[in-house]
């Protein structure tokens, strides 16, 4: 069999740790050159594939691609676009077989979320129905921490990181000031559907004085009257109280707290975030001053304080996802395996697409405390490897050095243009 | 003469590096102990002199000082109070007198901004007048680098960096999803009257296409229209758009950005930054998708990524205040001095209290360019070397470890309460 080529995509929110598995992907490609042809990536995802958009990562040099290990965001561009089922969507999988077929491309690596893992997986299939043979790996990749199966997900364990770091740091600012000024500091985070990266805060907390005093978590519906006793109380205890929110808190009745009428200066809704809102409202009720802050990307951005297991868990990923289609595996996607909490030792195991595919994984019920403003001893023993270690990317001038890639294009072969 | 007991208090807004200076002040003093007693801090600044509330820093272990280097905020507290004139706020003058004369304190150091400065500089006329001596030295200290004299200020360096660093990481997120959904990132940083901490951001771009896109000053009047125009011609060519905004832009007409009839669900005004308002109008008037992020006091606590030169700086401040106190120089502030730029070299000079104190330094006119939008060549050489140089803390559990302080009171000596 003639050796075939490989296409890799990152595929929805990017991360600070993509990249590590692009690196793991390409360099161990490189290391079988005998097996495997070039890696073509897709510019800007699924949708490279889609319009026959390829990079062509051979034509980056051996140094960059090492320092895609420690660069942020989608080196390749990423895509939120979500190809449906195969009858929905027949003429997207037909295409991308056309065009693996065009390019012969052997080898699908997908690097994303569920909804990824569910275009691998069809993916999958439809090289079976039309009897073109493409080996289907995907790669997990989500800031949410929400895939199924695996441990944890590339991508968490640095966000993890950073809330903690930033919450640690700006709870010793804000405690210098309360005395005559800031009392209140809300600091917002990413999570509309589960509470993984505002618990990740709680990491900060060491002993019962520290921040975080309250995390609001999506799982637990707020109520107003609880929280500003608490934040009150707080307050009177601490002299300031280090709230960090997520931003899919919601009331009772499953609205979110920024649904709240807020209007802007051209009558849309929604000008603030769940922070301003919260921050603004212990001031109105309780009379004390705030700052409040909102991350937004920089959380999930931030190599500069990446974790370490999670730069190592990212780039084995990557290498294992290569490792896996070169023994024949189809239609998998490595995985984390915690074999050990203490100390923490994992391993790279091995899901079928199948498995995984659209299952959301959620914050299990015992890792909120009882009053639902904290985090459990359990949850604290399950996160806390995950932002084990430091992982600094080299400097010059002051400023981390993130690769440049060239990016160059595959020659198209198909005369036909697709739309997207 | 007995030897004298030194008061060293904190002022105004924290930084990633004023506890720095109060470990060069501990340390300096500890090294002096044939000349000087034992250092007793303030606890919230000034106040704690006024409220008599003083905390002996001799009962803190060497090691737990030398950590000040490394943590963020303020350790012993800080305050916004500012004494007026002593006409004014002679009850205050003449108690911090009777507060210094009950402790043996012969030694002020304020480390603070251009009140704290004018503060130390009244302390000793006051001293003077009462016939109490007591030697005055101020040490630099703001976030906002608008301290005359010196070169920069302490605190700037980390502050700039932080952001330079969170623009840069910030970009490569948005480039790589800007072809299917996020063209706008808009992150808003810190400076309501100079724009010191946004043209910082301006490091980050290296060649033409890098962010930040846009620069918006307080200097600068918004202009709507010039702003969108802009907005779009940056997306059209590069495909998305990074800004960086101060949140002290105006209009023309002196009004600030988000006082722009923006009201929240009680009916307050202001609600969100100026960085969700500039977001909101971009997706209104051209429709792109928008991120923003408010750092707010991640920006300066942000002790993980503060800059070396920095913490160097800030370090050889505190420690030069002690050894000019005990050269005898009295009303005096050290300040840095570049002799250097390529490669940067500086020293520490000095300057009167008189020329400090109330002196607000500007961002210089040539340090924007004439589009408005960017800073200069000149600029960047005046800030490029203050980002220099990585100085991470100790990390343990992979969170950084900051001193956590005994602030053991001292006995209070005097009968009389006095009133903040």
């Amino acid at each position: 069999m003639a050796k075939k080529n490989a296409f890799y995509a990152q595929s929805g929110g990017v991360t600070a740790v993509i990249n590590a598995s692009a690196c793991g992907v390409i360099e161990t490609a490189r290391q079988n050159k005998d097996k495997i042809g070039k890696v073509y990536a897709g510019r800007n995802g699924i949708i490279g594939a889609l319009t026959e958009d390829l990079i062509d990562t051979s034509k980056e040099s051996a140094r960059n691609i090492t320092a895609l290990r420690h660069t942020p965001g989608g080196a390749f561009g990423s895509c939120r676009y979500k190809l449906k089922g195969i009858d929905e969507s027949r003429a997207q999988y037909e295409r991308l077989i056309d065009v693996f077929k065009a390019h012969n491309i052997g080898y699908f690596f997908y690097n994303g979320g569920g909804d990824s893992q569910d275009t691998a997986h069809k993916v999958s299939q439809i090289s079976e129905e039309l009897g073109y043979p493409i080996t289907c790996v995907g790669i997990p990749k989500t800031v949410d921490n929400d895939l199924p199966m695996t441990d944890n997900c590339p991508g968490f364990g640095s966000v993890a990181k950073y809330i903690a770091v930033s919450t640690r740091e700006a709870a010793y600012d804000v405690a210098s000031m309360a005395k005559t000024s800031t009392k209140i500091f809300v600091m917002e985070v990413m999570g509309r559907h589960a509470g993984w990266i505002a618990a990740a805060a709680g990491l900060a907390k060491e002993e019962e004085a520290d921040a975080p005093h309250i995390i609001l978590f999506p799982e637990v519906p707020f109520d107003k009257d609880r929280f500003l006793k608490r934040v009150n109380s707080t307050v009177k205890k601490h002299g300031y109280c280090v709230i960090v929110v997520s931003e899919g808190v919601k009331y009772k009745t499953g609205k979110f707290l920024t649904d709240s009428g807020t209007k802007d200066a051209f009558g849309h809704a929604q000008l603030g975030g769940v922070a301003p809102f919260l921050a603004n409202m212990i001031t109105t009720e309780l009379g004390h001053k705030h700052h409040w802050a909102v991350a937004d990307y920089l959380q999930r951005s931030a190599r500069h304080i990446a974790s370490k297991t999670d730069v190592d868990q990212a780039y084995a990923l990557g290498k294992a996802a290569v490792e896996m289609a070169l023994k024949g595996k189809n239609a998998v996607m490595p995985i984390i395996i915690r074999t050990s909490n203490k100390p923490y030792r994992w391993k790279i195991g091995e899901a079928a697409l199948a498995d995984v595919a659209n299952v959301e994984k959620m914050m299990p019920k015992n890792f909120i405390s009882r009053n639902g403003f904290e985090i459990t001893d359990a949850c604290r023993e399950y996160l806390a490897p995950l932002i084990q270690g430091e992982d600094y990317p080299p400097y010059k001038n002051g400023l981390p050095q993130y690769a440049r890639m060239k990016n160059a294009a595959v020659p198209k072969k198909l005369k036909k243009r697709f739309r997207i």
